[in-house]
């Protein structure tokens, strides 16, 4: 069975490469209303290709956001269903100077696409895609297969809740299967055993009620950018944990046992800091660099402004501030809960000189997946097929709240099978997913089908 | 003689307002390189304004950056020589949409001018040609006038110091009169006797090399902005006062009876409140409002920025953060000193996990004009003249660098004759010039000419 799918697969390489770019070149930012039709036109592509490769009842649901596709083969009620999640919609390419090359003008250097979405998520989902195709012109599916292309992963799927309950008969399957992570590198496979909750918000501070002058009123009314200033910096103590009454309330501490496991996985701290050009790393007292980013919750600024931040000077003193603050929860943290407590928390430690007003963007669950089920053990096997080493466990620092989602509502166990590299540039400038990789994540795919339905 | 001069005025009134709209139409924003022609423009409509008013031997001065325009008309070498000073340049007008009509499409409403550059300067230095005008027109001027508009006043005139160093002789002059600050209200007109100085930086915070997906590195490395706000935070103790050691080594406090002499200025807290819309005011613990505003140097923060500030949201943990901070100074701080105090300090607190650039984008030395000088004295006579009330002498926040230029090179006094007001949103979204102000400045200038002659 493997030599058909390799030979199909070498045959088509070109091919594949070359539809993943003519979908990186759509520039499909869910967050900007002025892509809308940027959205239909990706969400049409995806169509025509899932439809080309054969599935059937491929259709664009719409949603009160961005469409889903949805595709599927059915071969055999008898045999076990994989649903196959990913997103079509891309981070804000934002900033666009520090691009080598346009973010959706894809580039090949180096053997890596360069290009907004090449791993996040359009090349990760793209390889399930390919995968499904060389399984039916080889005919060789042994699953039934569904595909849920959703396009508002990275505004946080605020839609994608409604459609789940709204389609469960639709959407019924035995696991869902999705790559939006990443592995340690193709030398050291890894697979997530689970990802952290989110829970994002953004925070105003009002000032005067006009930017003033600096020097006339300056001295004299509270500044916001300064109070805001005051108010981030109290939120981490001098141990940099989070100094919020009540953050910690629920966190299910991790055991020694699986502290001691994620103590294996390879890990260089001098690499690190070289990778990331830092003379000193920053974190939670107590916790070594993998348990920082896979099982301790952080709060983290994703952006700040106000005032004037143009080119020169201008002596302003600001009517308003803003931040954009954001924590990574783990179990058995509550999105909800955390949010709540996030603006309680700014709200109730804002001075009486300036309003505040914080809001809720958007949350998700954490998520945990158990290294014996089935979906599991069918993915380990899978990578342990073509990569020729069993992967090793690990706790993901990022979060995909729809997790949780397909969880409670599906009742169906999330494998997050991720073939992207921790250096990919994920939501920055020169995003990348290596062709190796995404080749990788097309010839390991079809044996998850294979090993599942085993199962 | 005063007859002439208010005849003479009346009948030009229209003609006045719309040469000054047609100043305002010009975007002149020194720190922009793009309007590096409007600048020029302007420039140019400025020197054609005195030739038609009468004045000799003007002229466009090259500079390293933006022109300034030189006119004059020496009547008599045995009367004393005024040098009137003002700025064609205008701050940058965003943010745009705060704005209730175009910064550069001039409208009048409410018996007032809507424009940037209204006020500051255009509208106050423009009085000044007004008033010229009426002098010679009148065969009334009783003192030698020289002209000397600059533009680039906004950017902290980087090239005044290199023209009025190379320029004595041209420049020679018994005083120098400024129009660039403002009064109490029509009804309680007052004079500066003191501006700030200013020390203007802009720090950057670099953490990682890149910006990161802060769920795959959220927690492990040091957020630029959580470093940068807790910098910020770390300049004000809980009284309000800086914290940076040496900032208050050189301040010369005001003596009990200047502190009197201020108290007296009509100051309604709840009305300075209601006008500001905030609850509380804010400001270094044991001084008035008055006082924080004029005789306190400040620190405030300009501008801030770092991460995604974009519509939506992105879970980034950015490279960079970066601040504009300015600090107002008192006599007898030096700008040099306290610059270099403040990239010192700046650079000292910042913390291993992250790099601190800090560098000074302009400064100015605090200015006194002594309450006896003839200047002084001229200038208050004339506002008695017109207002029918002696001028309070005031303290302004502000910070004009080049009064303490002129002293220093051309030994003669600064005056500074305002007739704006606190409430003209200078530097603000819809800057605007009172009318009434604008016709009763150049009502007023003349008598400063004839007292000042006959001193």
């Amino acid at each position: 069975m493997e030599k058909v799918w390799t030979d199909y697969q070498a045959e088509n390489k070109q091919r594949f490469l070359d539809e993943l770019l003519e979908l990186l070149r759509i520039p499909s930012v869910s967050a900007k209303s002025e892509h809308k039709q940027d959205m239909i036109k990706c969400a049409e592509a995806i169509k025509n290709r899932l439809i080309e490769a054969g599935a059937d009842n491929v259709k664009l649901y719409e949603t009160a956001g961005h469409p889903v596709v949805y595709g599927e083969k059915l071969i055999d009620p008898s045999l076990p269903t994989v649903l196959v999640y990913g997103h079509y919609d891309v981070q804000p390419p934002e900033p666009l100077e520090l691009w080598n090359s346009g973010p959706f003008d894809p580039v090949i250097k180096d053997g890596k696409i360069f290009a907004r979405g090449s791993c996040d998520d359009k090349g990760q989902m793209y390889m399930h895609v390919k995968a499904f195709e060389t399984m039916m012109k080889t005919n060789t599916l042994k699953s039934n297969i569904k595909f849920c292309i959703e396009g508002e992963e990275e505004v946080g799927s605020p839609n994608l809740g409604t459609f789940v309950r709204e389609q469960k008969a639709l959407l019924k399957s035995d696991c869902v299967l999705i790559s939006d992570s990443s592995m340690i590198s193709l030398e050291t496979p890894s697979l997530e055993a689970g990802l952290r909750g989110l829970s994002y918000i953004e925070v105003e501070v009002t000032g005067p009620n006009r930017d003033l002058h600096s020097g006339v009123y300056g001295g004299a009314v509270a500044n916001p950018i300064t109070i805001l200033a005051k108010m981030i910096a109290s939120l981490h103590d001098e141990n940099n944990h989070i100094s919020i009454p009540g953050f910690y309330d629920d966190v299910q501490e991790a055991s020694k046992e699986e502290r001691a496991m994620l103590a294996e996985a390879p890990f260089d701290e001098e690499e690190y800091k070289t990778d990331l050009g830092v003379k000193e790393l920053w974190g939670d007292k107590g916790y070594s660099t993998i348990e920082r980013t896979g099982i301790r919750p952080t709060l983290e600024l994703n952006g700040i402004w106000g005032g004037y931040t143009g080119e020169g000077a201008k002596t302003v003193l600001p009517s308003k501030a803003y931040a954009k603050i954001s924590a990574r929860l783990v179990p058995n943290q509550k999105s909800d809960k955390i949010t709540d407590l996030l603006i309680r928390h700014i709200e109730k430690i804002a001075p009486p000189y300036v309003t505040v007003k914080a809001s809720l963007h958007h949350g998700g669950e954490p998520y945990v997946t158990p290294i014996d089920s089935k979906a599991y053990q069918a993915a380990s096997k899978a990578i342990e097929e073509t990569f020729g080493k069993k992967p090793i466990p690990q706790r993901g620092g990022g979060s995909i709240p729809i997790c949780s989602l397909f969880e409670q509502e599906l009742g169906t166990k999330v494998v997050l099978m991720g073939f992207g590299l921790d250096s990919d540039n994920l939501h920055s400038p020169n995003e990348k997913f290596d062709l190796a990789n995404f080749y990788k994540g097309i010839e390991t795919i079809p044996y998850f089908h294979k090993y599942f339905a085993e199962m």
